[in-house]
């Protein structure tokens, strides 16, 4: 069946036709497990799900049993700092792609992570800063809220990769120390090749109630990250991919603690950090008008990736 | 004029409709620099030219004034250990996607290089290990021949980011020291988090004529890498991206030697490297039948990113 | 008092006349606080202790109120990987220096640490992999046995300067991951430059009962490593310091699992790590014959750091 | 002839009685290899001359044929950036060890460097930066004038280790990237986890004349550092050696530019860099009242370790 696949007939029809119509067409029509990846035909891959380029080499083998549900990603052991402070509407709102809005005041949330007992890097780790606002879709199809993530930055090149091209989520090199904790103050960093971008730091810790615990609980097990996806062409005259995507994850809290929270963010030269000033100045130029939150957090992370969508 | 654009009606249309054309007609109707990124509204990119993700932030506000000509990006002190080898041509050629072929013996190279001096780093430097095989690209349109890329590791993630989404090529994450030299001896080695992946060596240097280098920089004056651009869904149930790249590159010798090279590969499990072990095993599983030529050079590169295109 | 004082008289004398007796007289004698580092006058260091080079800086202004006990550094957080093993008894006892002897069988002892909490580092972090072989240090006045340290690599180039010189334990540099755990198997890896050295995994836990952790406890409230302090001369002709030295500590376990432990160590040649392939070497050199004990725990360790001292 | 010794007997009193004279007895009187290291007697280490910890190991089986003269170490390609300035006079010489006397004005010079191709680091590389004083050593034997080091910072632990111990370079870690050079500006950073420490930048380049060249060379053939060579005992109640110490090096230099020269030290807290805040803070509190001199060359280095020695 593969042989009478007209292969360079579906490579010059197949880019405007629509990909996911494309694939549920051939699954229909039983072709060959050849043909399960339309648009790249290579031998190697037969019968392998599609992945991260160099794609013709296929998929990681992944260790076997694999402990997670199928479509999730577990991350066992997060250890976290989230600090919200209000800030310019008009600025904010100023990044967010059409058809977003700003969904409430304008606040912006950086969460520092730790990440460990990641199943897809083998029990591994990396560090998160996560820069996120709360946000609205309203499109013709879907309506939906969540954390608009304005950047990320990880201190792992994988999760980079991933997250951007299958996710669409921002997410960028950065240097980050695990967190430390003198005299119960918890202090995390951000750089970049000696620069440093942010400082975030969390006092005064006070344990949240079992059943507050409960409730931040009962909210946090069914959030979203939003994300915008984008591919620009071979040389950056305009996009080729470009749209909305929403990332179901599901968070359970172990243990949390409202804290008295501060953070710095460091403007940069382009000289400094050639691929990110631009990013960092754009987040110092944002006023910190006021804390609005902040918290520590024991949890762990189901990352819905079997759910993951383009909004429309 | 941008409030007159349809800008909802243009989101569902676009995708389908292709995007160079769209960007030429763009440009012809005049529409208001809002316009120029048709995919995405964002009036923080109001004059920006297409980035990369988080693309909401616009692009870099690159240094002036800017020393490369446009369209170019200059490596001006390359240092490099490249070393060739036949392997067996069955399973070499399983790599290649559909319709490349392998151009003449199965040969595979694996480039070594120390970057420095790289305009758009701020001057910045990076080491590359490139594993390439000659191919061409049969197309309906285009007919080239170059060096496809297998793999491609570097130390740095943000050229990584900028080579996959630009122009395709299949660039991850590995530690690569600077390469060191002892009694003649040139060493270089690949590993990812503490695990050897390639050693690479070259002994006996023999610095090759003046006409000789004349020779090879007229043949790499006009030097071309091709790859294949993918990008999964977001699911990775199939890619939205997935077609050839040709990505020239004009290279010009200083000083060149030839040597008597060796090279090695290391199989890793996956816990050892979950996201990379079957790419390094791939590698590993090609047997090195004989070292056909290997070089150590002084070079500087030009990369003409504003001519890579997708193969048709 | 000062300027009576004949310095340079004094520095002519100073050195076989024996420190901590001079010290102790000085103090007696009441001299200024110029005198109170007899062997460095520096007005910078006035009434500071002695600390590491460069001394003429005095020392860290530690971060006020100071969590620990006056000669006490607490490592509050930490989480072990322990794997023991018989081998040759003529092999091993030929590096213990003279008038150390081995102490029972020939057990070298492996243990990667996972370090966190530890305030003389404002909370930060590091981790170990100690090699230990049980020893007995029969002195003319001391008799105590204890864990002499073979090597111990550390990932963090700060206590490595403050073990050496101020302990003499033989600490050197090594990349050490964090552990990765998956399908409850534990590993964790120890390299240099893209070099494993070293392997250590455990593998089915089984969580020891209290009693036997309240048994753990009582033995490793007391517990001592063993060193060998040793300063050469400037051009290495022989020793100026070279003396063996007793570190006491105390360790509380808060749980404890006996494991299935495996463990490999890499050979290297001079050129791959040029300061300490022969280590490595000589620990690949000694045979691992049969695994008598393997341990995963998380315990937190309280440094005795005012006790150490030079046995005799 | 080494059963006769009386290990014991040797071990209590060798240490006041001086080792060079010692090690020449017993040179003289034909000991065996096993006393040649009087101070460590351990079966792993005959004929090996002394090392550093874990010094029952032995030394490094350094690679063959050894390409330095003995007594050197040839570091090959050297690229530094050396900025001088004016400082205050009473503040700088606070912190020169007596007898150490400021040599003319208070002059600080921080000299940036990249190294490759050193020797016995199989041809590595590593980064340093240096601050350094003009001093003399007016002592009652040796009367010499150099480099006093008031601090070294380098990006790689080994000569870190070697230089503290063989010949009192108060060395610390730091990250120092290469530098980097954009639109004519050289860039170089030291930092220490995600802190920035120190920038140093030299623009408007020019090339000194040939006949400069040979006098700067003819200057540096026979230059030197001093140092201040610090143990502490094992509590740090004092130190157990301390002194001056002078390191001969001879510099060639091949290519030189004097430049317009900036830099900036960032001052920090103990929380952000526990074991260096006070040597930074130190250095940022030392006014920089005029740049003096700048200069950026190209240069290879001999250092002359078999020549180090005590000052007395």
């Amino acid at each position: 069946m593969s042989k009478q696949f007209n292969r360079r007939e579906f490579l010059k029809t197949s880019y405007t036709a629509g990909f996911a119509a494309l694939a549920t067409q051939l699954d229909v029509q039983g072709v060959s497990a050849n043909d399960q990846n339309p648009m790249l035909t290579v031998r190697s891959r037969l019968r392998s799900r599609s992945w991260l380029m160099p794609a013709h080499f296929g998929q990681p083998e992944w260790g076997q049993p694999w402990p997670d549900q199928p479509g999730e990603l577990h991350y066992g052991d997060v250890t976290g700092i989230s600090i919200s402070y209000l800030t310019d509407g008009e600025k904010l709102s100023s990044y967010l792609p059409h058809p977003y809005e700003l969904e409430g005041p304008p606040i912006v949330t950086v969460g520092y992570s730790m990440n460990r007992d990641i199943t897809w890097l083998a029990g591994g780790e990396y560090n998160i800063v996560a820069v996120t606002v709360r946000a609205t879709y309203p499109g013709e199809i879907d309506k939906v809220s969540g954390s608009y993530v304005l950047v990320m930055w990880e201190n792992l090149t994988d999760p980079i990769l991933a997250g951007r091209e299958f996710q669409g989520i921002p997410k960028i090199y950065g240097e980050i120390e695990d967190h430390r904790i003198f005299n119960g103050v918890w202090r995390a960093t951000l750089s970049n090749r000696g620069r440093t971008i942010l400082d975030i730091q969390a006092a005064n810790l006070v344990k949240i109630e079992p059943d507050q615990l409960q409730q931040l609980n009962a909210r946090s097990a069914q959030g979203r990250m939003l994300g915008w996806k984008y591919i620009p062409d071979e040389t950056g005259s305009g996009p080729i991919v470009s749209y909305a995507t929403e990332f179901p994850m599901s968070t359970r809290y172990k243990e949390a603690w409202s804290a008295t929270g501060s953070l710095k963010w460091y403007p940069q030269t382009w000289e400094e950090n050639p691929a990110q000033a631009h990013i960092v100045n754009a987040m110092h130029s944002l006023p910190i008008k006021r804390i609005v939150s902040s918290e520590v957090a024991k949890l762990s992370n189901t990352l819905l990736v079997g759910k993951v969508r383009r909004l429309r």
